[in-house]
């Protein structure tokens, strides 16, 4: 009876987003989540299905996506005999990368406690946003960038001290879904870099949060960007946060910016 | 008559190498020279022809390429009409950009003394060499790196030490470049630094030189990455080096992981 005990295992998974429609599984559409399961499935001999840390829309990418499942403890001795006197699920690790589609690496695989969660035991997610803010357009940072120009990165800085804290972001938020559904949330740090790639100048937004609502984070560098154009007063980002209504924020900013770059659990 | 005297104009241009069949214009050929002289060609409305500070093979890249051509004193006259209390040249690198294959980006335009070359003026030229050192594929650096895993960067720098200084690089040029032309380079700097960029491990090689032979960037990092791997000694750089022949030293390293850095030119 004891080998077939679940025991559970996380995958850190990087993506570029722009092949798939999103994370999610979806019948007939290319996805990270279907991929990855068929990779499972072929390397398991048998269906596999997995929970991640925050389902990514089509065109966001990953650095760091975790994504957990049950395998049984034969499973788990069948990968281990693989690896002997070697790092501990590396041939695994390879035979996901060789089966998923070339824009998803699966980084690392560990063993978790007995019914971890990548999504219910995360305790915060962060998410970059990256700006390109030379009049130029870039480059070398053009698939992972939305090209905005310049931005006065100090106003934009001060408009998003509003937002941290434990919040109502219904404002920030796809109207369709905060339909009858919590709209708080906590936001613990909206940071700014600017940074240089390749002679591109970027202004990355940092953005961390317990959790996010559907289009957060692209709906707050959306709005900030507004005030970074000076298009909008700082005191906007506040009045609209508070209207506690999607029309009263910015536009959603493009997914090819966005990249879900960490995920932390306690422990 | 001085309304036709020569004046100098240059650019600074970032592209993309996938696209191109290489710097050089060659007829019904996808060029980066080809692009940027029908850009020139459109905006004067005569023909023009450049000149570069190196001519980049197919797929390579570059941050700081220099391409340098004459403009008369009444052209340059009404380029400057369009920027009348603006950054000079502005409306000119917009019109470029507008022009050209979106791969490539004028970052910058500048006037030089009459008669300068992007070419023969040109003291040194900065290379970057981009090797992805994970076991896992690069997702987001992938187009700009060439994928290798695990190398002994240690090994690579000291083998890679005698190759600094004036000597014949031979060994390290294409065969069919090297027949009765001169193969002595002034070699001024081989680095090494290992960086990291949305999780992927890179080791960026810069090699700084007067001027380069054909290959010759990519056929030292070939030829490194081969002790890097182990699977030469360390010295067996500097026997590859003396022997001046072309089979003694590695494979030539591929094109997308090169990047045309930036050109130096005294004062």
């Amino acid at each position: 009876m004891e080998s077939t005990a679940p025991h559970t295992l996380a995958l850190t998974v990087a993506y570029r987003g722009a092949a798939f429609s999103g994370f999610a599984r979806q019948p007939d559409q290319l996805t990270v989540q279907g991929e990855l399961e068929h990779a499972l499935a072929t390397v398991l001999h048998r269906p596999a299905e997995t929970t991640c840390a925050g389902r990514t829309d089509a065109g966001v990418h990953a650095r760091g996506q975790v994504v957990s499942f049950d395998v049984t403890a034969s499973e788990l001795d069948e990968l281990d005999a693989r690896d002997v006197n070697r790092e501990r699920f590396a041939s695994f690790r390879r035979s996901l990368n060789a089966i998923t589609h070339e824009d998803i690496s699966v980084r690392a695989v560990s063993q978790k406690e007995a019914g971890f969660s990548a999504r219910f035991d995360a305790t915060a997610r962060e998410y970059r946003y990256f700006l390109a803010v030379d009049e130029v357009p870039p480059q070398f940072t053009r698939d992972f960038t939305w090209h905005v120009g310049h931005l006065d990165a100090d106003a934009m800085r001060r408009a998003s001290r509003c937002l941290i804290g434990e919040q109502d972001f219904k404002s920030f938020c796809r109207a369709s879904s905060a339909v009858d559904k919590p709209t708080c949330r906590n936001l613990m740090e909206v940071e700014f870099e600017q940074t240089e790639l390749c002679g591109e100048n970027l202004l990355v937004v940092r953005v961390v949060g317990s959790s996010f609502l559907h289009s957060m984070v692209r709906t707050i560098v959306g709005t900030l960007v507004e005030v970074g154009r000076a298009r909008r007063p700082e005191q906007w980002v506040a009045e609209a946060l508070a209207a506690c209504d999607r029309t009263a924020a910015g536009e959603c900013a493009p997914a090819q910016g966005l990249v879900f770059w960490e995920v932390r659990y306690d422990g």
